[in-house]
């Protein structure tokens, strides 16, 4: 996309029978510049297209003790479902691998108490289709410019002899900021209450499981209880949970600020690969384990579907999936209602901190 | 590698089965780890294999108009020839492409007077293969420490729908900083004169070309003008060039550090992708061009071994290799001698601005 080095121009050189097509590549970046340019804050001070990104860190000169985090994370096999489905079903099935990439990330920054600077992006393929990389990059810059994050740059590549025939994959990085004493996690204590936020669907997990289970079935099929296409329901993009925790980005055309909850919260815990089991504990100090409540949120029905297919444990359902939970935020029980009553969606209290070690899971 | 998220530790778990191998993430982790905290700087403030990566920007207040600088890149496809290198003639084949990533990175934000803070990175394949892994992370941790830069965080991905059996990707993202006032290219004007500073080999560029031109040779051929085998020649690491020409950073262990030249210089150009057709207009002003006398410094015997099995023209030699130069300094007459005495290896005055456009080859 933004490729630091302009394409070659002309289409009917040597090099361009090699495998490299430079008339899609310039293609590309036209298509997708307008999208890039939105994102650009007034931090931005390079071009599209230009070389290396700048953008200016003058604003973190007023932070006490500026703390640049990075995060680097790839879409995982969701992309090879995004291939198959955008091959019968249209070129804007890949718009949400943007979304899922940026917003994995900005999540995964936000258990930090960092909010994102700016984005850079690669996205590798057997052929360069202008089409779909701009699908995907507009994606990601609609979800940039929800977080108030600049998409600076990126690269593309085309690598036949790599990926598989209509295969590609997609990666990003995050870098943001956080002023260090507003660090997460802070430490955790018995009685902290475990306040669940709703996921959009298995977010960017489970998809190597999930492939193998739905191996076969048509994309467009509609199991009764799912009550959409398969497609939709496995593509729905990871949502960020940034504007709903910390309201100072804004929320939308004429939706009101809301006030950020980070100060208000013990820690959040990004309910990745590793589910509940893998992601709580890494939040908490030692001492201190969870207990998870099972039946005080409505697990969507993807999730028993799954199980269904696969036979896998109870137990392992909570390690792979995030049954219906993307974030927990850890609370002290005298800020529950206030984070609650601040986050503009249903929560539910899920469980709380406890002495002890890792995750247990009760009956309600 | 330093994933931000555990891996899971149940090999026998259903997710295991659907092509994660878990084992093997968490013997990469373990094998890399070492690797990965010695480039760490005091400014890295997470450990291995935590959440996002943290690095303070103190040192970024002490800077009158701190900007940072990001860039993403892949290696192409020299991973693919690394693959088939690597498959009989050892898993160390794949440090050199640890090497390739970091150094390119660094060399595009040196040509906007930047210097590295850290670099992420993200690994994928069709099959997790740890000690290749390990391999690729530690060439970057040696490139990194090299240039004094933290390898902060990074990713791999196991994907065996997305790539080729046996074949991987490697990109990265370095994030760099620079003062506002110290920013490249600053403005040429005609009568400056061209450094040219050697390449180690084709870098990173030209490999779609490549690999189709040794379709079918064994790498380990040795061709009587390169004089060692294809392999060694084709799979070269990338160089950095960050400390010829900022000697802030140190040379190596009982080197004497040499001062910046970074001060002294007009513009720089990294001879990638494009060559020196494409990359040299990008740091001229307009109604300016360059003057490069083709004979004025050594070509190695591997350009014109391309151009044989080629064909193709000598313009588009320029056009798709570095033909022996990887980065041009562009030096103002009267700074001349006294950047050319401050590189501790040859260099060549190999050619000048004119006033015009583009690139014009001539015998010198």
């Amino acid at each position: 996309m933004t490729n630091p080095q302009p394409p070659i121009p002309n289409p009917q050189s040597a090099y361009a029978t090699a495998g490299v097509n430079i008339d899609a590549g310039n293609r590309a970046v036209t298509l997708m510049k307008d999208a890039v340019k939105s994102t650009y804050t007034p931090a931005v001070l390079s071009e599209v297209g230009s070389f290396g990104g700048l953008f200016s860190a003058a604003a973190l000169k007023g932070m006490s003790d500026p703390v640049l985090v990075g995060t680097t994370d790839g879409v995982g096999t969701k992309v090879a479902l995004a291939a198959s489905a955008g091959r019968y079903r249209g070129i804007d099935r890949y718009r949400g691998i943007g979304h899922d990439i940026v917003n994995h990330c900005i999540n995964d920054i936000l258990v930090q108490g960092a909010r994102p600077l700016f984005f850079l992006d690669y996205i590798a393929s057997s052929r360069l289709d202008p089409e779909m990389v701009a699908e995907i990059v507009t994606g990601m810059a609609e979800a940039c410019r929800a977080a108030g994050c600049a998409l600076l740059g990126g690269e593309t590549a085309e690598m036949p002899g790599v990926y598989h025939d209509g295969h590609f994959d997609v990666a990003g990085t995050l870098i943001g900021v956080v002023n260090r004493p507003d660090l997460l996690p802070r430490v955790a204590r018995p009685g902290d209450k475990l306040l669940g936020l709703a996921s959009s669907g298995p977010h960017t997990n489970g998809y190597s499981l999930i492939r193998r289970l739905f191996d076969g079935v048509p994309l467009d099929h509609i199991y009764p209880e799912l009550g959409f296409p398969l497609a939709d329901v496995l593509l729905a993009p990871h949502r960020s949970y940034l504007t709903l925790l910390d309201g100072r980005r804004k929320m939308g055309d004429g939706e009101e600020p809301v006030p950020s909850l980070l100060s208000s919260v013990v820690a959040l815990a990004h309910l990745t690969g590793g589910g509940f089991l893998e992601n709580l504990p890494r939040v908490l100090p030692e001492g201190c384990g969870v207990r998870i409540a099972r039946n005080s949120w409505p697990v969507p029905p993807l999730f028993p579907l799954l199980q269904r297919l696969s036979n896998i444990s109870d137990l392992e359902m909570y390690r792979v999936f995030n049954m219906g939970i993307g974030m927990v935020a850890i609370v002290r029980p005298e800020h529950l209602a206030e984070v609650q009553a601040g986050i503009p969606e249903e929560t539910w209290v899920i469980g709380e901190v406890v002495e002890g070690k890792g995750v247990t899971l009760v009956e309600s």
